[in-house]
């Protein structure tokens, strides 16, 4: 099976290729996009979605939009990519992945004061690219980090969608699962359908079934039954950034799942490539909450499910406290309580 | 405002007259059933739903069907009776009402071995109309013993739909809520949307809206976070059937809540009247729980929302164990653990 790549260069490298994720699971599209409106319309509508490929969407995207300005005077150039990426880093505020990624572009140009605008540019969309392959490695090295906790037979529950579609690669709390099955384990997912969105039951449960992993949606609210009945084993999501403390911000209803995992003594996983934890955000509460239109809510797939004259509330995203994770699995390796995310920077890590 | 009538006689008394809940909140329609299909459909798809409200609707319902045979042989008529009785009763599984109400009907006919067709359709005629009244009684007292629980200011988290849309009154977790309101006490609600059929969203929200009552709709898994951030005061839920020990089913996701009510420190109470207590079934691994088709989980209001190659659970219920409930509300008292329900019958009681 061809892996999927939700977020890429198009062939011409003049564009950023996304899989149009409001169009799945009933139609797979893929959309080349070049300006700045496109952009920031795809991140924000959630047609590329998931932190690390907000991140590199970002950072490829930043290249394409300035691409047509390369002739320009290189100090408007200059001025020009600080825009661009001010208005790339306001399309969403929770995932720490956006901003980390557009202020890596920005530092790569100040290191490189000399450079004129053409060349500027080629720096930058090499550096788009090393975000972009690191980010397959990443996913990779997760997976690689996270495999100790599928072991064959396991049971695995996640929410929302942290896997191919999130990332550049296979994703962060699918990674483990993805290798599981690779290595041949009977693996098996539970896919919390995630509403309001739904991503679970759309892009979860697509790309698992793609991969020939078996899947079940459930939704939302069955997972605590499911572990009361002792059907789950493992809990392994994603997350939009990790706090210096381990508290963790991810896609509203997480917290429930840690809730209930903690009650059932079921291993709870955050899974996040390094560039998801935020040292600067000491805590949870420093976290910004993205609240997003209540309509989300009000309609299911398109058709209306409430009552008008009701209030709705819409939050993206919650935190979970570090108490209730077992570990955060990255890249650079498995920490556990008390958090202190630092690594020793090895050959090849 | 007009009180909800969600199950009744039809003016004539011929038919059971339902609320159409299938259609809610996009129109309000009456219907008037009068046939075995009719109505057995209309508990299955849902037109009528909520534990006490089936209870109600299959008693009515017996003699709606049986009217057309009245002049049959007594012999025939009783042997009609059962039969009828028996596919009402096979309607849907986990709801006790439904048994308890047809039992009861089928006793009181049994306690009238020498009533012929005409005279014996009176007879259950009349118990029918004893149920309906005293459903409504019983929403009532639910209330008055509730009340205590819902002070001014408070901030009620209900699953599902336990209003007036669910029984013959003003409902039984609803019911504390209508009264403080009616008190002038400034109470407020959360209505989880409750998938995968969105009786929250549809049901509770119109209810509520329609009394003036202030509702927030919350997608199931967002109640969890609210609760951390001591947004919610009190969890007033219904039940399908309590068992002798107080383990309680109720809609699927209850369990989350109660779970998650536990973790932090807040008070759930289950809101049932006497004939949702089954004393029969020692503890909640007996009751039998409705999986219901998957289709509902695939879809929401009507369209599809995932991989059509995924496996979906759709248990319809749940049990909360009664270490995770703070007392059971019901129509003859307030009841804590250790769990015996029994009460003295006083005057007017």
């Amino acid at each position: 099976m061809e892996p999927i790549h939700s977020v890429q260069w198009s062939p011409d490298g003049r564009a950023l290729r996304i899989i149009d994720q409001r169009r799945l699971p009933s139609a797979f599209v893929e959309l080349d996009l070049n300006t700045l409106d496109e952009i920031v319309d795809a991140i924000k509508t959630l047609a590329v979605r998931g932190a690390p490929a907000i991140g590199v969407a970002a950072a490829i995207g930043l290249v394409v939009t300035l691409e047509p300005f390369e002739n320009e005077p290189t100090v408007l150039f200059r001025a020009r990519l600080l825009a661009h990426a001010t208005i790339l880093n306001a399309s969403r505020p929770t995932a720490v992945n956006l901003s980390w990624a557009l202020a890596r572009m920005i530092a790569r140009a100040e290191s490189n004061l000399v450079a004129h605008s053409p060349e500027l540019l080629s720096i930058l969309r090499a550096e788009a690219t090393a975000i972009l392959d690191e980010d397959r490695a990443m996913c990779d090295a997760i997976g690689r980090h996270g495999l100790q906790f599928v072991p064959g037979g396991a049971r695995v529950l996640t929410h929302c969608n942290a896997g191919a579609l999130a990332t550049a690669g296979i994703g962060t709390a699918l990674a483990p699962v993805y290798l599981a099955h690779a290595e041949g384990r009977a693996v098996s997912v539970f896919a919390n359908e995630t509403r309001p969105l739904l991503q679970g039951a759309r892009l979860t449960a697509w790309e698992l079934s793609r991969a020939g992993i078996p899947v079940t949606i459930l939704t939302d609210a069955m997972a605590a039954s499911l572990m009361r009945a002792g059907e789950i084993d493992v809990v392994l999501v994603g997350a939009d950034r990790v706090a210096a403390n381990g508290d963790t911000a991810n896609k509203i209803g997480t917290y429930a799942v840690a809730v209930a995992a903690k009650h059932h003594g079921i291993p709870f996983y955050v899974c996040a490539p390094w560039s998801t934890i935020d040292r600067a955000t000491p805590d949870g509460s420093a976290i910004p909450i993205e609240q997003r239109d209540s309509n989300e809510v009000r309609f299911a797939a398109g058709a209306a499910v409430s009552h008008a004259n009701a209030h709705v509330r819409n939050p993206a995203f919650d935190v979970t406290p570090a108490e209730l994770i077992t570990a955060v699995i990255t890249d650079k390796g498995v920490y556990r309580a008390p958090y202190s995310f630092t690594y020793e920077m090895r050959p090849r890590d």
